[in-house]
């Protein structure tokens, strides 16, 4: 229920509409959008590139910037949904799943507030 | 309402939960975040990285490359979530406004089913 | 004496005088050039995304698209020396042992014109 | 002449017959070698993406992490030459071009030790 009418749904049919409406949708291959995704992410990343760590967190401060990085988010954001529509990949049971073998993964207590720990796992999620 | 009780509010609350349990937050800053969701992004990359347009298309049918690809989808959907919530950015609202924006930027009756047009628009969105 | 001599260190030296004229060197974390140069490839992934294959390799044939190409692979090569540089790392020495290692990983003989085999590895290298 | 006996041609040289001996060269397109360099982006993004600036600046002192640093960096400069090779483009010249661009774009009696200066230039090179 909640995913027919919730927010995917309902933005992913909003894309998929705006694509056949200007018969884009021959461009829309998953290859393709995995490679528009690719360059979206890559214009976020140069928003933050030169910043620290604590300038990042106040990036939203500089209306400019605050437009450029909502901006960029919902190119990724367009994308990730535009490529799961194509795929036929349900997001939100993925994530949830995800979620779930993520917890058994790195159980709480024993991961928590240890950055010895916290570095053993190396790349992973956190 | 449905942004309260929808698809991005649920799941990043669980994900929110996911990183104080852990402590966690430390090292979500924006600039970590959009470098993991970086890393995430070239994995699904790299998927795709060999395959042909067509190939592309019916990844799915494999069931190891299915669950490869779902699951790293999750990966790159958690840290859009995750970013924007520690950003403060409304997902939904930001992609609304974004599809309004190309709507104007590329008329259909102007941009349709045209590879010379198409061409011309250079690497924006499609 | 290559080494000494070759591209990587005049080009690498010229970078290095580039920044320090700048007083940039304080903003060229490994951290930091790690994502200009994800930005950047991120640029160049914007060109080819929308391109098949064949297009691909007819892309330098457009004087513009040249030109952006060339541009493009300038600014990637450009990170990796000088974050190599900063890091310390001997790039020739590095390549010329992955490329080693490749061959013993991928023999030419069992995996050489077998798309059954290619598949098989995956996202590799290749 | 020395583009003839330099780094780079001797990579590309050493690529190149690796791709032939194994028949490989049907899947280096530069569609899929781009897409390829940004896979191995993507790997070296993920060491780097939990560290501070500090922390990654001492990188190699763990040699763990040295390793793989040095081996994400010898694939991405891989698929750079590959990349560079089959689509014709001189690295060399390409970068020395750029580096005088940039020259004349940021002089360095103007832009030099101002963080404001800095911050206006936004996202580009430096």
């Amino acid at each position: 229920m909640d995913s027919v009418h919730g927010d995917f749904s309902a933005l992913q049919a909003a894309l998929r509409a705006f694509a056949e409406e200007r018969d884009w949708e021959q461009f829309h291959t998953p290859k393709n959008l995995v490679m528009a995704l690719a360059g979206e992410v890559g214009e976020l990343t140069e928003i933050f590139q030169w910043l620290t760590g604590e300038q990042s967190q106040v990036v939203l401060e500089d209306p400019a910037r605050r437009a450029a990085v909502e901006e960029e988010l919902a190119d990724v954001l367009g994308y990730v949904l535009r490529l799961a529509d194509v795929l036929g990949v349900d997001l939100r049971e993925a994530l949830e799943r995800k979620i779930a073998v993520n917890g058994d993964k790195y159980p709480a207590a024993r991961v928590r507030g240890s950055a010895r720990k916290y570095n053993e796992y190396g790349d992973d999620e956190r």
